[in-house]
């Protein structure tokens, strides 16, 4: 089932949204205006035995990727951490001394990234055998700059990411995946840079090929990515740095002059954006491997979970 | 496990949580203060073999349940609902209509109360045997007067309910559980008709006992509930009607005349707030039995889940 289609669907029906929706849903965080000014909300969700292998992962790593997940978006929109909620729901014989740790991982994170803890609910599932669900809603205001969307970027423009992509989890179910720092402050300091040529963001979860499709498709325009330019994290061939999620980075297209880090995370140029009737791109998305095209369906990115 | 006691916890410790959270966790919604003004912020959850059984019941009450539920904590602190963000983890063979089914009831739910979803995220379980878990977040402004607390009841102040207790859930899992209309109107109407002489009120998920037990202990009051003014529904017993969960109704302590309907909802007064140290209480929240005062603990009130 592709989750971003039926999202969309369901979305597009809701007709009474109106001009208090200053971004609706499909981005990585929605915006609602109100009386006293704009605010972001996002809601992610880490559920056992899909995000994270709870027998070889500490409740610790667990209770803070929770955490880190959601606010990674709020760095995909250069936006400013507020608030967040915690919804838990744990097998009957979890154990309370555990819970309190997944709740205090939760909250020292929350508390490290000035979010805050402000709300969280918890409830026990009926089968011990049924797995863990951590719903977290974080709330954001809008940075130096209106809230960087997916949709704005344009043809001429390059396609940056921060940091190294691929290989993200080990098959132990370690890795970065588990402790990564979402790029809140990197996010800032370049709307804080670039101004108004930033002109799209989004975080890396679903892996590049996927994320970036996202983009070109909001913005309208085809995307094509350089294989030999890929930053890869350790072993990670440039195939694993396109297809594999859960890098947390963030990929953004911009105009002009662009820095190669912020505060020591490495940025670098990995394709360009053409326009959306560009010929010479047989799909949305293409990734360059030396003289050949190749299209971003081969890989498999459509989104299975 | 006591989750308000392990939530508590976990709150108590939020050593940076500062001037900007209003309301901090531990009412119906915690409040936070920015820029822009006040912000409510609460989440809720719906898991099937708990909260609902999915095999006797329509995908549409499912879907309105999840949300019903997270508004009914809007109408406990008498404000305006603003927008909903919803999290739903599904087993792997839902199947897309039916995830539709269900999201489709939640948009027309959240709709249908003014307070439109704005954002989604969706999982899937690993294993078709593990239920479905909705998690709900609902944001909210301040309605007519500040947020109504838990905190706030007085000694000499009348406790009331909105609507008939107990028997919500039959035997067959239908019921008011399930078609409940969260009493949002009706609270900011109360707000409106008394004004400062509303000083506490919760929604009735718990039952009776234990959230007037919550109103009691916010407080710093005793409580006395009178068994034969208890508003019941159908065959419930008054034990039912102070025992059984998911009422969903107001429950409130004011002082000076109180209207007895609003909208046509009933408002019944069924008890009187004490002071913290009134010694003809022997528990912090009672019911008269005729001439027996009965313990809170006889009931069985302690949350299980």
């Amino acid at each position: 089932m592709r989750e971003f289609e039926l999202l969309r669907h369901i979305y597009r029906s809701n007709d009474r949204l109106d001009v208090a929706v200053r971004i609706p849903p499909g981005d990585d965080m929605g915006m609602i205006r109100f009386g006293g000014g704009d605010i972001l909300a996002a809601v992610d969700q880490l559920v056992g035995g899909r995000h994270v292998n709870l027998e070889t992962t500490s409740l610790e790593l667990v209770g803070r990727k929770a955490i880190t997940r959601s606010l990674s978006d709020i760095a995909a929109m250069a936006a400013r951490p507020l608030c967040t909620l915690v919804a838990a729901t744990l097998p009957p014989d979890f154990g309370e001394e555990r819970a309190q740790e997944l709740f205090e991982s939760m909250r020292r994170t929350c508390e490290r990234f000035e979010c805050p803890l402000i709300g969280g609910d918890l409830a026990f599932h009926a089968d011990p055998s049924h797995p863990l669900v951590c719903s977290v809603t974080v709330l954001a205001v809008p940075g130096h700059v209106p809230p960087i969307l997916r949709s704005g970027a344009k043809p001429g423009d390059t396609l940056y990411v921060t940091g190294q992509l691929g290989g993200t989890m080990l098959e132990d179910g370690s890795g970065h995946h588990l402790t990564f720092d979402p790029r809140i402050t990197e996010a800032l300091m370049l709307t804080e840079m670039l101004g108004d040529r930033l002109h799209a963001m989004i975080d890396l979860s679903d892996g590049l090929g996927r994320d970036a499709d996202h983009i070109a498709e909001a913005s309208g325009v085809k995307i094509v990515i350089d294989a030999a330019r890929l930053p890869r994290r350790g072993n990670a061939s440039w195939e694993d740095a396109v297809r594999d999620g859960e890098d947390y980075e963030l990929c953004f297209a911009a105009t002009g002059s662009v820095p190669t880090e912020v505060r020591g995370v490495p940025i670098t140029p990995v394709g360009e954006v053409l326009p959306g009737d560009a010929d010479e791109l047989p799909a949305r998305l293409c990734v360059r491997d030396g003289d050949t095209l190749r299209e971003a369906g081969e890989f498999g990115w459509q989104h299975e979970a």
